[in-house]
């Protein structure tokens, strides 16, 4: 293991993220709030030490796959206990284990919080908890890998390990021309975003950090209420549209914007993503103006804004679901199952895996019918292959089994057990709320310490795909 | 599709059928009971529809996959139709569907049952009920294709639609040798049972009713309380035990015989199967011992009891575990989705599946550390082909959908998410009873027909293992 080479590369990683709290920063002096000194301490900490790494003389720089997924792994762990450090040096979050709590749904883009009143807070740490939804949401690392020439080949596997889904597509033969290419789509749909919500009559700073929250599909919000505190459809329906674009997978738009319309529209899991979302929408909408709202503008509003949250795995929310049916809850538990497009920030299982899923169970039936068939399975005219197969069956199983077995383990808190699963399947989603004791009206405040940390590293799993962590967990890995 | 060859099988299977009523109309009569009249019309309606179909003359006598499995399919349904007949014309039960509901539970060794009141039904109704649980635990068209020469090689097609686990195992070279064997352990074993249940001082009558209910890893009691309601910890354990060996494999029984002892012992499956049961005892005797009952002795008992009917999806009770912590309850409900061992009576995913899927995993984790690896899976030193680790793939995701899809249409009764996600994972995975609306202490009578009747379907499918009954409704099946 090249220990060193490692250490060197998480010094980049430190001065990208000590640079990213300068705009939080900025904030706090223009605002004059108490938060600035601990934004100028950390800022200097986490440069500091980042920049005492980056002196680590590397005599070899050969990367290999181990060395990928330890900087990987390490460098989320890294990015959330500094990035943690102005939460909790400014007070905001008293404690160390909430503050890193805090941070990792941050970056995860989780937007599950400890915080039970977040509108007391200054704006210096309102703006950064929601920028690390933000930069999160396209991969801290992809950022290194980009500006990194001393990568070389090997930050393949780095891209690889961080970015969603189960195949790690290059729009165009180099990783840092698809960086740059999905950054700058990344950028421009932001910019568009925050112009709208402005217009819908939101500040400039609610405007930034909401934007942030719906393009890292994040959740954190300025407001105890979310999304719902605004009262306005107008503000519903905008975050909603971008909450779908969110999850959709941002290589699309290099299409649209190339003028591949035909391969949009033909794009199987695209397809198949606006369908869950138009049906489970269709669903709620006809169930919950039946059984609570009585009017089909406000009941279409509500399902079409919490269907988009949950399945791009935002957890925004404009109303408390817990008063809905059990028929319409069902629904969005489901949905936290599915999660956003590969290539998008969304998390979760994500669509492309299901239909993948779906097509292998479709082999099946007809492999009973005519056992000695040799039917292939493929996606947008591109085969996939058995091992790719098998790997989403792994990928799915292992989602599973980290499901069950996290939802025991948080059970042992006694908090019924529809407050244990959602929490676990909103943790690994990377979603934020659940139902119950983490329901849309509740915070993760009352869970004990070692719980918070376990919710937090089922949120590193679901963000980095569970097999990176694992891999660094089994005995094979550390035996030469 | 060879209907008249088809509907000739069902001829003999609904013969089979009507004999079998012969044991609890003999019961009727000795016990002098109102139910004495519907079980004589029943065998008599049954046996001449089936003596009538037996008539058809068949010219092609070949057999093909879709006939096999539509002889299963039918089969099953066929039997439950005409299996629910006393129940209706005796008046035990008025509404006919809640009467087919009973015996799908019966045959497909389920126990959920829609009577409130058990206590007052005859003697001859009361065995039935449970008999059906002893025929269909070893699958009722085994005897079928064991007696029917007609059949041909044909019957293997029935045979592995009907038997439990991913793969069916030929124990001796002959389908019929084969069932010979499995029906002598099973039948010894029943006596066994048996003769210690009247040793701990149960009735004849209730010796075996329970004997059935144990062995078919059923569930349904001569008593509302269940076993419960004895109050004696010698039953208790000796009903445990036999659940706990009627979820292994039964070819296991056949290789102590021929004094294999070693292949036993060294079985991977069986291995896995105990380690889990013992794991789970374990932990749920300390937390109950802590949190519940202050008795190691009656901490474990029910513990025990309680571990292994769940995981052998017989679904037993001894004490109403609705009581338990939620940590002991999450750990019943993860058990629902384990199942017994292939070549079992029990239902449910399996544990042969668990098993690879887990070696699945393993290899998925190597193989992001080596790439290129090729690493064969094997059981019991015999290699599980890519092929079949993507059918048992395919049955775990599937079996998903259901669970997920059918609790979403059973919310639809309004119920609460804990009631209808475990009516469905009780109702696929065999078991009987769940949690809350489906707890330990109700009973599916509340249900509507349309939910009774999707619930018999998810019953029918998880006893048939999903694909059998699925290829059936697929639009390939009906293609020429």
């Amino acid at each position: 293991m090249n220990y060193k080479f490692i250490f060197k590369v998480l010094g980049y990683l430190l001065l990208i993220i000590g640079v990213s709290m300068l705009p939080p920063f900025i904030i706090s002096i223009v605002s004059k709030q108490t938060d600035m000194v601990a934004f100028g301490v950390s800022i200097a900490l986490t440069c500091l030490i980042g920049f005492a790494f980056t002196r680590i003389s590397v005599t070899k720089i050969r990367i290999k796959v181990k060395e990928g997924l330890a900087i990987v792994t390490l460098g989320w762990i890294f990015a959330s206990i500094f990035g943690a450090l102005p939460f909790y040096l400014s007070g905001s979050i008293p404690s160390f284990v909430d503050a890193f709590f805090e941070t990792v749904s941050g970056f995860t883009t989780t937007g599950a919080t400890i915080i039970d009143d977040i509108e007391v807070l200054p704006m210096g740490i309102l703006f950064w908890r929601s920028f690390t939804h933000w930069i999160g949401g396209m991969g801290i690392l992809v950022v290194a890998v980009a500006v990194l020439p001393m990568m070389g080949a090997g930050g393949f596997y780095v891209f690889k390990a961080e970015s969603p889904g189960p195949i790690a597509d290059k729009i165009v033969p180099k990783i840092k021309d698809t960086a740059k290419i999905l950054y700058t789509s990344y950028i421009i749909i932001s910019l568009v975003e925050f112009i709208l919500l402005m217009l819908g009559g939101m500040t400039p700073f609610e405007s930034a950090v909401h934007t942030f929250g719906t393009l890292g599909t994040g959740g954190f919000s300025t407001r105890n209420g979310s999304i719902g505190a605004f009262n306005s459809s107008y503000i519903t329906i905008v975050i909603s549209i971008f909450m779908v674009m969110s999850g959709t997978n941002f290589s699309l738009y290099y299409d649209v914007f190339k003028g591949k319309w035909r391969d949009v529209i033909k794009n199987s899991e695209l397809r198949l993503y606006l369908s869950i979302i138009g049906i489970c929408v269709l669903f709620i909408t006809i169930d919950m103006n039946i059984h609570l709202y009585g009017d089909l503008f406000t009941s279409f509003k509500h399902s079409f804004f919490q269907v988009s949250s949950i399945i791009t795995t935002t957890g925004y929310t404009t109303f408390d679901y817990e008063q809905w049916t059990t028929f319409s809850k069902a629904i969005l538990f489901m949905l936290m199952f599915v999660g956003g497009s590969a290539g998008s920030t969304g998390g979760s299982i994500k669509v492309i895996r299901i239909l993948a899923l779906i097509k292998l169970i479709k082999r099946e039936i007809v492999k009973i019918l005519h056992p000695r068939a040799i039917v292939s399975i493929k996606i947008d005219d591109k085969p996939i292959s058995d091992d790719n197969l098998l790997n989403i069956s792994g990928f799915f199983v292992l989602y599973m089994l980290i499901f069950i077995f996290g939802s025991i383990l948080i059970s042992l808190e006694g908090i019924g057990l529809m407050g244990s699963t959602s929490a676990v399947a909103a943790t690994l989603g990377n979603i934020g709320p659940g139902f119950e004791f983490v329901g849309p009206t509740h915070t993760y405040s009352q869970f004990s310490s070692f719980s918070k940390l376990l919710l937090s590293f089922f949120m590193l799993l679901g963000r980095l795909e569970l097999f990176t962590v694992i891999a660094l967990l089994s005995p094979k890995f550390w035996k030469n």
